[in-house]
C-alpha cells in the first residue's frame, strides 16, 4: 500500500482527493492537514464522510508529512504551495501539486500572470501532469504540476491538432462554462447562492490566468506560439465544465478526418471518450468521473471546426487527474481507483 | 384602450404575453385562444394568475379573433402561424407573430431551414420586429415578424459594427447559452428536470435555424454577406440567455472606441444598457425585464473583440419585445407597460 | 406623492423594497442608506437596477432620514433597528420596521429569544403588521413591526381557526421549507452555492426565533395560549416558502366547512387566495408577488387537518407586506403598487 | 461471480441498478431488458456509461432472463411486475422486485390503494426488503418486495420506537421532501424543468400510496395498528429525500434516551448513521450513497419528538437497497459493492 498525505484537505479539491483516495485499492490515506480546521475530525467538516474517513486534520509540518507519506498531494492556494513543496521533495516525498505553482516551464510567464516565484529552480524538473500528453515525463518525475481545470478541458480536444496543419493555430477561441465548485469553498458574493442561482455570467474575459497555461502547453506541442482567446463563464451547477472551441480549418477537412484524428490520438487513453459525429457531450455524463468526453462538428459554411469537451472540474479537472498522475508515478494502471461508473442522473 | 388577442396563449411565450399585457396601461386583453385547453379558464392552466386573469381559452377562429381585437399576437408553432396570419390581416387586424414565419425577406432561406412557405406574399410587407434597428418600418407595418431569442441577443451587440470597418465581418462567432424555457412547454426528454439539472450541453452545433435569421439581418445592415458560426447551449436555468460573440478587430481599436460606438448607437434606446468596460453582464440583472445588457472586452493579445449580451429569453427574447413592437405600431411610448424594475435576486 | 426612505437598502429585503417602491404610483423613493456601501450608487450594488434607480447610498443619520421622508422602512439587523427607530419616530416619521424588534407585545418573550430590548417602551404602540388580521391597528399606528416570513406563512392559514373550535389548539405543528434568500446577503457557508445546491436540510429544529412570534399572535387571536412545534428547512431555491401545517380536528369536520371558513375569512383580502379542494399551492405561483396561496386537505383516517401555504419570502414574507402596511397607514388601497401579475414560470 | 439480470433497465431505478452492479466485485451483469429501447445499446440511452456498460437492451422474455441469471432485479411499473415475477421464480431465479407489487402481506390493502393483484399467492413468501429490520427473512427468501423510497425514509427512524412506549403511536406525522428523480423518467408536466425549478409543492396530500406501506410495516413492528399522516413534497433537486417526523412523547424523555435507543438499535447496521444531538442531516451528505442519516430533537415545550432522516431516493430509496438485499440473499457482506465514499459536494 502506498502511503498518502493530503496537504490542504478541506477545500473542495482536497476533499475530493480524500473521497477518491478512500476508494483506492493500492493507496492508504494516512495524514491530512488543514490550517483552518487543525485538530478537527475531517468528518466534522464533511459530514458526508462520517464512518468512511476517520482522520483528524493536523497542521502542515513538512517533517511530519514527509515522514508519514510516500506521496503528498498539495491542494493549497497559489504561492502557499511553493513554500511547502521544496521541503517535501528534499525529504524524499513525491509531490503532486494542484496549485499553479509548478505548471509553467517559464517562470517569467508565471510571474507575469501570478506573482513572484520563490521555487523556480524546481520548474525544470516538474512535469505538467496531463497524462494523455505527458505520460513519460510524469512517470519519471518526483514533482507534478497538476493542470488547471480550464486548461485540461481545452488542451485535450486541441492537442491532436497541434501538428496536423488542419486548423489555423492563430484562430483558436476557447469559450468555457464552469460549475461553481471551481471557485472553491472560500466565501464570496460571487459564490453566494442567490447571486448565482438562475444567473449566467462571463468573468475575467480575456484576462483569466489559465490562458498562459493553455498557451504554453499547446505551443510546446505545436512547436510554435499558439495564442488563445479565452472566456470563462459561471453557470449554476456545482460540478461540471463544458468548453466550446472554435478554430478556422485549413482547406477542405471532412468529419471523418477529424473523427479519425481524435479517435486515433486517444486510442489507448482510458479517460478520453471521443463521441461519434452527431453526438454532443453533456457534463451530466461525466459527473463524478474522470472522463473527458469530446465531440465536434464542422461549420461547413464558415469552414470552421467546433470542438466541445466536458469534464467534472473536480475530478478530471483537479483531483481525479491528480490521482491518475500518482498511479502513473507509482507504476500502477492509470485507472486504479478511478473507474467508478458515472451516474445515470 | 387597445383591444388585444393572444392566439396560442398557453405556451410559455403566450403566457408571458398574457402576464405583460395584464399590466399594460393602454391595452386590454380581451381574448385568448388555445387548441389544447379550449374551454378552460386560463388561471387553471397557470394558477399563478388566479384572480389576475379571468379569461377562458377559446379555439382560434379568425373571424372571432379579428372581430374582437385591434392587435393580435400569434404565439404558434412555425408553419401553424402562416395558416392563421393572412386571415387576420385581411380582416383588418394588426399582427405580431412570434414564430419564424414572417422573419425572413427571402422565402428561399426560410424554405431551406424550415419548410415550404404558404404565405410568402406577405414577407415583403412584414417588418422584422427588432425595434432598436427597425423602428420606422415597424411603425408603418401591419405585420411584424418578431425576432428569435438568439438573434435578438446576437444582433443587438453586433449591429453597431456592421458599417464601421472595425471588425472583420467574416470572423464572427456567436456562442450562446440559454435557459430551458426557450424550449417551450411541450414535453421532451431534453427538458425533463433530471436530464437538465446539473447538466450543460451544446445542441444543434452549427445547425440551428436561428443562424440564417442572424445572417439576413446583419447582412442587410452591413450591405454585404455576413456569415455567422453559431453554437447554442442549454444551461439549467428557467429564464435567461447569455451570448458571447467573438470577432477579429481590424487594426488598432481601443476600448474607448468600442464603448463610444455602442453607447452612441443605443443612446436613445431605453432597453439597451451598455456596460462600462470592466463590468460584465449577468442574466440575473435582466430576469423578467425587457433589457438587453451589453458588455465587451478587447483581447489585446489576439486583437479580437469579445461582446457579451444578456436578455431574458421570454421577455426581450420574445413577449416583451412583441409588446414593444405593439407600442410602436400603436404610437405609444416604447416602454409602455414594460418598465417594471428588475428583481435584485 | 409620499416621500420614502429605506434604511438598510442593500440587503435582500432592502433591495426588494427599492424594487417595489420604484414601481409604486403614489410613493417616491427619496433616500436610501447603507453602512457598508455608503457613497456608492445603488445600481453599482444591484446592477439589475441600472437606469431604474439613480440614488446613491448614504450613511444612516436620523435627522437626515426623517427630514427627507414621510415614511421610513428600516431593514436592519435585529438590535440595530431598535437603536434607530425611536429617533425617527420622535422626529415625526412613520416607521415600518422589518426586524423582529417591534413584533412582540411582551418584551420578556423578545428578550428570551433574542437579546435585551432597549426601546421596549415603544412595543405597546407598535402594530404587528399582518394586515389581514390587524388592519385597524395598522391604520392608526406610527410604528409597524413587520412580520417574519415564517410567521406570515403560518399565521395566515391558521388564523381563521383560532376561534372556531374546529382544531385542537394544542396539536399544531408547522413544517416550513424556505428558499435561500431568507438567509440574507451576508456570506456564510450555509448559503455558499455548492453547500446548498442539490441539498435539503432542516435547521434550528424546535429552536427557531420565529416560534414565539407565531405563538404570541395566534394566542392573541385565540384568547388562550397556542403552542407551536416549528421546524424550518432550507431548500435550494432563491425565493419561495412553503409551509405545511398539521392539526388534529375536533369531531367531524368536512372539506366544505374548512373551505367555507377560509374563503369567508379572507373574502375581502386581495392577497390571500384560497384554493379549492384538490388544488395544491406551489411557490412558483407566487414568485415575485404579494400573494399567500392556501390549500388544505383533511386526513380522514387520522382526522387531522393539513394546511399548505406558499408565499414569496421576500414579498409577502417581507418587503411586499411592508409596502402593504404603508399603503394602509397612508390611506391608500392596500394593493397600490403591489398588483403585478405573477410570472407563468 | 453471481450472474445478474435487470428487467426494466432504462428507467432511473433500473439505470441506477446498472451503475451500482457495474462496480460490484461479486456480481456480473449479464442481461438487461427494456421494452422501449429493445435492440439499443444501453450506453446510447445513458451516454454517461459509454465504455463502462457494453450490454444491449433486449425485450423481456422470462425463459431467457431466468436462463441467464441467478438473480433478477425487476424495475417495472406496478402491475407489470406481477406479470413477470411468478415466471422468473418458477424457473429458479431469485427476484428482487422494485415495484409495490410484493411489498404487502395483505392483498386487500394493496388492492385498495393500487389495483387488483394477480399474483397474491406469492405475497406470503415474499420478504419486505428493508434489511435493517428484516434481515433474517430476506436471507431465506427468494422474492423480495423492495421498499418504497418514502417508507424507507420514514420506517428507519421510527422502527426503534415501535416497542418502547416512548411515543404516542397514534400521533405520528410524516412530512417528506423528495427530489424529482423519484418521479421517474416518464415525461410529465410535473417533471418538466421550468415547472419544477424554483418551485416547491406538496402533492397527494394524505393520499399517497406509500402511506399503507409505512403503516403495515410499522404496525407489524408495534404489534398494533399504527396510523400515519403523510404529506410528500417535491423540491427541485435531482436526488435526495428528507423526511421530518413528528410524534408526541409519552412522559419525560431526554435527548440521551432517544440517542441511545437509536444508536443501539442501529449499532451493527452499516448504512444507518445516527447523528449526535445538535447535528442535522442533509441530503447532500448521502448523495449517491446507500446511507440513511438520522438526526432528532425534542421540542421540550410541546413534549414532541422530531426525527429527521435523509436518503438518496435512488440508492437507499431504491437500487442501493435492492443490491443490499441481493448481498444478504447471496450470503455476501451487506456492504459489498455499496461502500463508495459520498461526495463532499
Amino acid at each position: 500500500m502506498i502511503k498518502i498525505a493530503v496537504v490542504g484537505a478541506t477545500g473542495y479539491a482536497g476533499a475530493e482527493l480524500v473521497r477518491i483516495l478512500t476508494g483506492h485499492p493500492e493507496a492508504s490515506l494516512v495524514l491530512i492537514t488543514s490550517r483552518q480546521y487543525a485538530g478537527k475530525p475531517f468528518a466534522e467538516i464533511y459530514p458526508a464522510m462520517t464512518g468512511v474517513v476517520d482522520l483528524k486534520c493536523i497542521p502542515c509540518d513538512v517533517d511530519t508529512v514527509s515522514g508519514a507519506a510516500d506521496f503528498v498531494f498539495t491542494a493549497l492556494p497559489h504561492k502557499v504551495a511553493m513554500g511547502v513543496v521544496p521541503g517535501l521533495l528534499e525529504r524524499g516525498a513525491k509531490v503532486i501539486d494542484l496549485s499553479a505553482d509548478f505548471r509553467f516551464k517559464d517562470s517569467a510567464v508565471y510571474e507575469k500572470w501570478y506573482q513572484s516565484h520563490e521555487a523556480s529552480a524546481l520548474l525544470e524538473a516538474a512535469a505538467y501532469g496531463l497524462p494523455e500528453i505527458n505520460f513519460e515525463l510524469i512517470q519519471k518525475s518526483s514533482l507534478i504540476g497538476n493542470p488547471g481545470c480550464y486548461p485540461t478541458s481545452a488542451i485535450l480536444p486541441l492537442a491532436p491538432f497541434m501538428k496536423e496543419n488542419l486548423i489555423d493555430l492563430d484562430s483558436i477561441i476557447v469559450d468555457s462554462k464552469s460549475g461553481v465548485s471551481g471557485a472553491g469553498r472560500s466565501l464570496s458574493l460571487a459564490a453566494h447562492f442567490c447571486e448565482v442561482h438562475e444567473g449566467l455570467r462571463a468573468y475575467k474575459v480575456a484576462a483569466h490566468r489559465h490562458t498562459p497555461e493553455m498557451e504554453e502547453v499547446l505551443s510546446n506541442l505545436a512547436g510554435r506560439t499558439v495564442p488563445i482567446t479565452f472566456t470563462p463563464h459561471l453557470v449554476p451547477v456545482s460540478r461540471g465544465m463544458l468548453t466550446t472551441i472554435y478554430a478556422d480549418l485549413c482547406g477542405d477537412v471532412s468529419h471523418d478526418i477529424v473523427y479519425d484524428l481524435l479517435a486515433s490520438y486517444y486510442k489507448d487513453k482510458p479517460f478520453v471518450r471521443i463521441l461519434s459525429p452527431g453526438r454532443v457531450p453533456d457534463t451530466l455524463h461525466v459527473r463524478g468521473a474522470n472522463y473527458c468526453d469530446i465531440g465536434f462538428r464542422i461549420d461547413k459554411r464558415a469552414n470552421r471546426l467546433i470542438l466541445v469537451s466536458v469534464i467534472d472540474n473536480l475530478v478530471k479537472g483537479a483531483s481525479g487527474q491528480a490521482v491518475q498522475n500518482m498511479n502513473i508515478m507509482a507504476g500502477l494502471p492509470e485507472t486504479t481507483g478511478l473507474s467508478a461508473c458515472p451516474f445515470p442522473v
